[in-house]
């Protein structure tokens, strides 16, 4: 039995915004007010640069009412960042900053929410921590719509994101279809390393209809074999749906819309975008065929009225998970979830990853998931995405539109 | 009282679709099946085109229950097609055709779903057949998401794409602000000559958070001032949502969108597109700031599972009406929507236009609903739409997914 640790704890939100973050950032603050070993509950505005700048957000302070909207508020409420922190052993300066802020409102617990690279900060911090002998519990919370966490069944964000993928893929679908003349049309989907979201859009096509070719960065991109595919279904019905993920490379690893671009982001990561004018723009060339290219673009991550209930839900049980671990001694672990079967239905447990094994690994598509034409999804992949899409959350609204918590965000002092 | 006119029924859908065009579809099928002095109900393949061509699907053969599934199907689901009629003094050719086959199915009822354009080909036919002495009635029923059709104070299909721009802003508007670094995002919005879509952004703004800019096609654009706008609330802010029209133009008449591209489509109009990423681009170079441009393109016409009860509601009830007034004796009218208020309260009252009254004529926003600095809404506007956008219809789902209406589409022989 873990001695009982009294104290603050921080919270903080980080990389891409999802559907869903503010639903776990929910589970994590509802639980941490709840808990009485939790003294006071702050939220870093903007991650973890919001604690090395000491702007911190009183949540004790707010309305609960409209704490509880978060669960419907996509994007991230108290802001996020993309900060990539050295290594303590090569520069601890950010660590030291971090530690006395810690000291200083007497911070025992720090829950983090993000993808692999906040999972890799989150290990960073439980480990500067220890080694300096400041009692800590580290927790880390699972987000990306990327779903390319490693250990983890699927990741909080990624449904409600497949979700809006196929609904939209079908309503395109049935657009791109009628004219009585030719049309091509190119969606291009997020993933940059991992094509679970362009893959989604396979369901729009196994449950009513949608893109014909759906091409991902699991394999390589052969830009021949893409017009051959285009070819073949034009000229048998005269129109063709495509769907791309932006992470599609070449077999020499570079990607295909490279030459567009040369910005990076943070973490020096290729800023990807305007791949489907570029790939509509070769095949009109190519075809003479009326084209267009889509772009969801950030409507595909934070579409909060297109969640699916199944994620809204799994994200806020993640965040609780993670306060209740910790305040029952836990630290530097990740809540993951594991897919079990019951009475023949799927059913989600949650369970706690080292860290360790979690950060800087990237989890992409089976192979043997993805047709021998390497243009499609098999049945696995349908039957793994499925459950997680199900279920409509009951979303707020005011005047048919959406109604997202308004938080007063009153700093610490 | 005209004497009963007793034959079959064509029906077809032209111009770009929206996410209610079948259910005036609906509307319209469903209310000939059911009145007996309609014999026989086809379904035109790609509006007058498939007249042209005898390509007819009969209605009768029809699932009832997946007929009644086209009230939540977006786009047009028997195709549609932007075929320009000549004049029939100039041309007749394409009119003695549709004689023909008038004559062959015994076709005594018309009714034409489309815009502008519809309503005019809609109005030649009407007028070609009473010239030739062959009794048909004829009868348009509105649809534009452009919302540009003269006479009648909003048109179906309209509401439901404002409702999907402004949820979506909403959306973006929580996206795009997340991070600790400046970002300024341009939307562009469909609306050639009439700014009622991107205008719909406002509501973003009104009933939550949206853009901070707004650009119509009903001013004259000025890209220094534009400059000057973004330049303003980014030094305050650091963060700038900007939506325009993919039909804002200079002074002299020229698309800010022209350099883009020279096609055009069947009506010579010019196809625009591109316009975000352009003004993105140029937005990037000037600040050096984080751009994103985002272009709404097809999903905003297409969003049925965003659609507006009130738009849906209404887009069946025009259909149905079109074929009552056309059994009463009616002919050569447009179904029109003339506001009304009952104890206080938006309601919608159905009228009949002459064809040749709405034919051709564009319905722009009026100018004092636009602010001075030409960048914003007024509360006139706001008042306009609110009421159209309201009610979520109960769409069909399957596993979380939308569950559109399945025709056998059999063709007439």
């Amino acid at each position: 039995m873990e001695k009982k640790l009294i104290g603050s704890c921080i919270f903080g939100q980080s990389g891409g915004p999802t559907a869903v973050i503010n639903a776990s950032a929910y589970g994590v603050i509802r639980a941490a007010l709840d808990a009485p070993e939790i003294t006071r509950v702050y939220g870093a505005a903007h991650g973890i640069v919001g604690v090395l700048k000491d702007q911190l957000y009183v949540m004790d302070e707010e309305d609960p009412k409209e704490l509880e909207l978060l669960l419907h508020t996509p994007s991230s409420e108290l802001g996020s960042c993309r900060y990539k922190m050295a290594d303590p052993e090569t520069d601890d300066t950010d660590y030291k900053k971090i530690l006395e802020i810690f000291k200083k409102y007497n911070v025992r617990y720090f829950f983090y929410n993000g993808g692999n690279d906040s999972m890799d900060t989150c290990n960073k911090i439980s480990r500067y921590m220890e080694s300096v002998g400041y009692e800590c519990r580290v927790m880390g919370v699972p987000k990306t719509i990327d779903n390319d966490l490693f250990g983890t069944d699927h990741c909080p964000g990624f449904a409600s994101a497949a979700k809006y993928i196929a609904t939209s893929c079908m309503e395109i679908n049935k657009d791109a279809r009628v004219y009585d003349n030719g049309m091509i049309t190119v969606v291009e989907i997020m993933g940059r390393h991992a094509g679970w979201l362009a893959a989604s859009a396979a369901l729009a096509s196994y449950f009513g209809s949608g893109p014909d070719l759906i091409y991902l960065p699991e394999n390589d991109f052969d830009m021949d074999q893409f017009f051959a595919d285009i070819d073949r279904i034009y000229k048998a019905s005269g129109k063709v749906l495509v769907a791309v993920s932006e992470g599609i490379h070449y077999a020499d690893g570079s990607f295909v819309s490279e030459a567009k671009t040369s910005a990076t982001d943070g973490f020096g990561h290729a800023q990807l975008g305007g791949l489907a004018s570029m790939l509509a723009n070769l095949i009109k060339a190519r075809t003479g065929a009326k084209v267009r290219g889509i772009e969801l673009s950030l409507l595909q991550r934070c579409a909060a009225h297109l969640a699916s209930a199944t994620d809204v839900n799994e994200a806020c049980a993640a965040g609780k998970k993670a306060v209740e671990a910790a305040v029952a001694g836990d630290t530097g672990h990740m809540v993951a979830f594991k897919r079990v079967e019951k009475n023949g239905k799927y059913a989600c447990e949650l369970e706690l990853l080292p860290l360790s094994s979690v950060a800087n690994y990237e989890k992409k598509i089976p192979l043997e998931w993805i047709n021998d034409e390497h243009n499609g999804l098999k049945q696995e992949f349908i039957d793994y995405v499925l459950p997680l899409i199900q279920g409509e959350p009951e979303l707020p609204l005011e005047h048919s539109l959406p109604r997202y918590a308004r938080l007063k965000k009153i700093l610490a002092k």
